[in-house]
Parts: C-alpha cells; structure tokens; sequence
C-alpha cells in the first residue's frame, strides 16, 4: 500500500459525505414512508445481471449506454477469431456475460416472471436503488445514479393509476415542493396520428410532439415534414396543438378531433376516468394537465403516461411514469399489464436545494461530546457515554487527554451542539459541565438532568 | 420487447422479495440506530471504482477477484499490440479503467484522503452499501453483498477501540443475538514471532496459527516447519499456544513470556488498556475474550484486531475489524491511524434465521385493503384510503369491482390483516365494515372508530 497516488472518483460518479447523506436521508425518508401508506412492498435486485436480461430492452442507445462487465479470471481464454477483427462489438459476447443495471424497471419485470407463482397479485412493488449509465457526464447527469419507482403490476385497473396519482400528490406535499402533473395516453397519440391518416408514422411522430415545447411548431412542422408528414396533415396537427384550454376543454375538443377513432376515444375515456378518479382522492388536483402532447420517451408505454415538473423552476422533468401491457412478456409471462411512477430523486433534490427547501437538518450525528482531563475523567466518559446512549442520545466521547480547548474546536468544526466536560469537581459530585455551543452557556448538572436538557 | 427467454439472475447474485427485505430492513435499522448512537455519521462512495484506486490495495488474490468494467463506446480501439498475444492480463488495462468496489474500507480511505480538509478528526463514520467480489459461489457466499463498517479515523487512542466495543455490545443486546468478541494485537503476534528468534517469518506464522482452531496443533506444526521454523521453535510455539486461561491469566503469561520485547509488550500494554476501558462502559462484558492466536488476513492491521463469533452456533465470523494504521498512505496522506468494526450483515441474518431470533415483522405493507361493490363504492374507497392515509396506516385500495371473495382471497395471500367492505348501506351510513382476516369477525365502524380499531 506504498502507491501514492491523487486519488479521484471515476468520472460521473460522486461520494455522499454527512451533510449530503443527510439531505438525501431526508427526502429517501418522506418518499419512503408514503410508499409504504398505500402498500407498496420494497424488493431488491442484483446491481448485476445477464446481458441477456438488459440488452434489447432499451433500444440501440440503451444498450450502447450499459455498463459491461468483464468476464472474471482468463477472459481471452474462450475467444475464437481475431479479437481487432471482430471489433468491439461482436468480441463482446465473447468476453463479457454480465452489466449493470440501467433502470428498475427491467429487473423488476425479471423479478416477477421469475416469483410469479409466489406474488399476491395486483402486486404493488416499490424499489430505490442506485443504477448505471455510460452517459456523457455533464451538470446534474451522473453515471450512477439512485432511481425511486413504485408499480402496480397484474392489474388493468385505472384505480391504479389513480392510486399514483395521490402518491405524486401526498409525496410532494410530504416534502413541501410545488409539482405539476402532466397527464396523456398514447392511446390518444396513437388516435391522432391515425386521425389524420398517418397511423404508420407514430414514432416520427411521438418523437417530433414530445419537444414542442422546447424547440416551437415550426421546427417542430420541418422534422413532421422530414418525415413524410403531407402539408395537409401537418396543418391539422397545428390547429391541434395550438390550442389551449382546461382540462375539460382539451376533453372536449379531443372527443371531435378523434371522433370515429376507437383507441383515441378508449385513451380519451381513459383520461376522463382517471382525472375522475383522481379528483376523489382529498388532494388539491389543480395541478393536474391534461397535455396531449406529452409523450415520453420509452417505448414500453400502452396507456396513461405521466411526467411531473416543479412548478417554481424550469428544471425539466422530476417524475415519470405510465402503464405498460407487455413488459414482463420478454421473460416470458404475457399479460401482464402494469403501471409504474418514477420519481427523479437525484433532482428532487438539486429542486430542493435550489429552492432552499430542506429544513434545518441537525448535521452531526452526535448531540453532546464528553470531554475530560486526565485518566480518571476518560474513564468515568465512558461509561457515562453508554448510559447516556440507552436514553437514545448520540454521544461521541472524545478520545485524548488533551487540552480541553481542542475538545471544543472539534465539537465547533464538527457541528456538534454540547459538550460535557468531566473534571476532579464533576467526578466527586458526579456531575457533568454541559457547554452549549451556540451561545457559551454552561450548567452543571447531574446525569438525569443531563438527559432532560439533552432531550 | 418480444425476446421470450427464461429469466436469471447473474450468478452469486440474489433478488430480495418483501419478506426477505422486512427480515433485512429489521436488523439495518438496529445497526444503524446503534451507529446514530455512538455518533458515526453515514457516507456513501460510489459502486464504480478506478482500478487505480483499487488494485494493489488487497493482494494478488484481490485483484483476481475483482469485477472489472468494460470502456464504453468502441474499447478495442486504443488497443495497441494483438490482444491474444497480450494475453489477458497485459490486455486489460487497456480495455478496463473502471472496477466495482470490493470493500468499503479502501474507497473510504481514497474519501479521507480527498476530503481531508473538510473532515473534523477523528472522523467517526459508518457506511452500508453492496461490495462485489468474483469468487465462487457457494452457499452462504455470494458475489454481491452488504457490508456495514463503522470507523474511527484520525486518533491512535485506545478509547476508540473500547467504542468500538461498546458498539459491538451494543448492537448485538439491540438484534437479541448472543455473540462473543475476541480481541488480540498485530503487536503481540510480532512479539512472540520475536521472542521465539523468528523475526522474518512473521507472516506464515500468523497464517498458520490463524488456522489453529481449525486443522489443529499438529497440522499447524507442520506448517510451521515446512515455512522453516526449527523443532525448538515449534516446541516453544506449542506450550504457548496450549495455555489455556482466564484473560487475566493469558496477559500474566505473555508478560512473562515477551519479556524484554518492546513491541510485544506494547501490544499486551494496549490489551489491558482496551480490557480496562471496555469494563467501564455498563455492559456485561464477559463475552469479551483475549486470544493471541488471533491473527486475521488483512495486511493492512497493525495493532489491536476484532473478530465476532455468535455464541449459539458455528458460523464463522460475524464481524471483524482492527487498527491500522498506514490506510490513506496509498492516497498521499500519511499518519492517519484508525479502527474499524465490519458486522457481517449477511452471515447475521443467517444466524438469526437459524437461531429463529426475528420477531414478528408484519410482512404486509397494508394494514387494511378497502374493497366495494360498484364503482360508487370505488369512488369512496379512494377517498376514505387517502383520508385514512393522513393518519400514518397503510392502506390499499382493490383496483377491481369483483366478486368480493376475490378481495378476500387476495388480502389472504398477501398478509393484509384486515379487509374494510364499502357497500350500499356502508356509503348511506357513512361507515365500512371492518373484517378481521385471523378470525372473521366484522364489525361496522364509522371513519373514526376504524382509525382507532387499526391504529
């Protein structure tokens, strides 16, 4: 161990000292607890799992974007061909059988077709868990990163999707953040672009709607048209999408718009049964859209797709979700219908901080440090530190004889908010000189005195 | 999506369901109350490691066994030489930079070092996370696991190991498991290695007296001699290593036994000092046993070491731990002396699986499923489930308008002890019948008297 080296962090990765940990507790903790108010069961899955199990599953980008892992011990050894002439790509089933993870959602799919004959279904799954992607890290995008999803697969229910809609709503309460929901079905994308006859477009089409609101209609028309759209049908769509309204409103015009249309109109009842549902659940829901152009990147989605914002900052999507038909069918357990929230933890809580939201949280893990001049004093500490600590107390007891001001600058750099100080007098009387730290106040007190001015 | 294929887990890898999360959530959050106690504040590092950072740190077997991460994008192209004559060895830097974490001891040596100035020392902190490592499965082995360190960095104090001990008894008092601590020093092993005028052969002696309890003096000795240690040596190894005694006995002997021995005797001096400070701590101390022939593997100890065994049962070690103090050396930062405590977080859920040591964890993550009739009784459940929600019980709400049996059924499979029914009548009266899965029994309570019936 004589290697000096600058040590650093692989690239996009960051350690969590105290102060973060503590943030993060705070937030994993409020989220924590409303999952489990509406019954949602915590599982687990590796960080490693077979290829064969990742790849295929997030289209060419993701699986360009997993992290692979070497095979362990002579990783050559079973390689036939010329490694430089198959390349990377087609060496690599050859040399690596196993990634990481990319999302939750996959494993999670793995998990059930694999426990199918021991799960209750429906099946209300949460699951926060660090996950990996060889993104080009940049400002607030990470290379490993924590995702917090909650599911409810095994049912086609729309009380599901209900049910998520309260937990977006009591979550964000809980942390005391401003968050719109934006609400659509692909069912009504798929109506539209089959309204105005352009059904075998609908990807090109997803894909151009998602970004109106980032890049306008008119670069928006150029990609439609790009991508064969005719100026006529690009002209319907506009008239469409301009449109502003209420919820009602936007109901309203859609049920015109896809008349005649039967998967429009069934994402269109969709909508309306949700948003009826939803308006029962006690919540304020004015922060419910209905935006029929939302439309969510993965391809996994059949029905309602959500996507949640912070109201004060325009800091990009926070939550996202939908319902899926089909995602358990790759494992081979068809007809599975399930729908799933993501919470976007890692910017909840930049959010958070930006918007000074986090309350005051007691940083230093312990409340009082004992303190002590010579041998005697360092052992009455002790066991006045374990005493102290069956009265669940963080205590810390300094570990020198030392000058008694050093004691201090560390409780001071350390945040920690009393010291008690163990001398000849307290040893006799068996008493503590407890020194507040934020104002220099000093008592001498007995311990279970102690114990009420440390509660 | 349509790749039908039997889904698997990675090898030595293990999917953790509701039940066995309960089981696991139990046991970390006594731990880490413990932890919070005794003042170590939480960090986390990330799964990704530069192999710069991690190999060299756990000898040649350590870098066999770890995970190495593919670049990403076209890693064969910095490749210089023909792969297959480089072999895999000489290949790997060059396709690899990135490796999974083996410890959680190294990357909080590489935190120490990079976070120096920001530390208040002594730094007490705790981390639990995931640790991979490629070894050969096998039962009770796996290649992901938990680990659960608390470390006490930046004092060489004895006061800290007698913490350390305190915590051990602590926590083990808090999970309800019987364990004993067995306590020895890297110094007295050189001591006696010393005494005996076999200097240089420190490190197989410790290897093979390491295993005494396992293969017995005689194999012992045979180690001992094909390792070049002469019959004398041996037979001066073998009256020490028979005495059997009381800790008090066993210091009197190796007083006597390292006379003139500085190191040894400093060893022997930090044991007394250790077994004075933990008497004082309020605990029953009686498991506490000195055992010189305790030596660990780690090559990074360099004065007192841990080892934790459960009382009941022949499990092997469940915690570990010592000084040492050259750590963050290989990290440019010197002097920095520290002892940890690692509790083997899943050979304890094993102990207290088989000791049958867990309490009656309610496995459910709902207290009450609300179930109805009609979509009129669907729209009060939503309403009284988030109602209900406010007042911290766990509720879930039946998605279907079903057969009510089937509800019934499903509460059964999944644990949800009770099942409140929402018909007409209950929708007039404003009440839910309340049904006590254990038993049968109903009862029709308004909202109030159900908060108060479930809480």
């Amino acid at each position: 161990m004589k290697i000096i080296q600058k040590p650093n962090n692989a690239r996009g990765t960051r350690d969590f000292g105290p102060k973060e940990m503590a943030l993060r507790n705070y937030v994993f903790s409020i989220i924590k607890g409303h999952f489990e108010a509406f019954g949602f069961q915590t599982i687990e899955t590796p960080a490693m799992e077979n290829l064969s199990v990742l790849t295929g599953k997030y289209g060419d980008e993701g699986d360009q974007l997993l992290f692979k892992i070497l095979n362990s011990g002579d990783y050559l050894s079973k390689v036939s061909g010329d490694p430089m002439n198959l390349g990377s790509k087609a060496l690599l089933p050859q040399i690596s059988e196993k990634g990481l993870r990319y999302d939750l959602t996959v494993p999670f799919a793995r998990f059930v077709a694999m426990n199918r004959n021991e799960i209750a279904f429906p099946f209300r799954r949460s699951q926060i868990q660090p996950v990996w992607r060889a993104d080009r890290p940049q400002k607030g995008r990470y290379r490993e990163f924590y995702q917090c999803d909650a599911d409810i697969i095994g049912s086609e229910s729309l009380v599901n999707e209900a049910e998520l809609i309260a937990l977006f709503q009591s979550i964000f309460l809980g942390l005391g953040l401003k968050a719109n929901l934006i609400i659509n079905s692909r069912k009504i994308l798929t109506g539209i672009v089959e309204a105005v006859g352009a059904a075998d477009l609908f990807t090109p089409f997803a894909v151009a709607i998602d970004k109106l609101d980032k890049i306008g209609w008119d670069a928006v028309a150029i990609e439609l048209e790009s991508n064969g759209f005719a100026p006529s049908q690009i002209e319907s769509l506009k008239r469409l999408f301009h449109f502003e309204g209420t919820n009602d409103e936007k109901v309203q015009l859609l049920t015109d718009f896809l008349a005649g249309n039967a998967i429009g109109l069934a994402g269109l009842s969709e909508i309306k049964s949700v948003l009826y549902l939803s308006s029962l659940n006690g919540f304020d829901n004015s922060n419910v859209f209905f935006d029929f152009k939302l439309a969510r990147g993965l391809s996994y989605y059949t029905g309602l797709i959500y996507e949640g914002k912070a109201s004060d900052l325009p800091f990009g999507s926070i939550v996202g979700g939908g319902r899926y038909d089909n995602l358990t069918e790759a494992f081979g357990l068809p007809n599975m219908s399930g729908v799933g929230i993501s919470f976007g933890i890692e910017r909840i809580i930049d959010v958070m901080r930006e918007l000074n939201l986090f309350p005051d949280i007691q940083l230093s893990a312990s409340k009082l440090l004992l303190t002590y001049f010579d041998e005697q004093g360092q052992s009455v500490a002790i066991r006045i530190a374990n005493e102290l600590r069956k009265d669940n107390l963080a205590i810390e007891v300094y570990p020198d004889i030392a000058k008694i001001k050093k004691s201090f600058e560390f409780a001071d750099k350390k945040g920690i908010p009393f010291v008690g100080v163990i001398g000849g007098q307290e040893i006799k009387d068996g008493t503590v000189t407890l020194k507040e730290m934020k104002n220099g106040e000093q008592r001498v007190l007995s311990i279970s005195d102690l114990v009420r001015a440390l509660n």
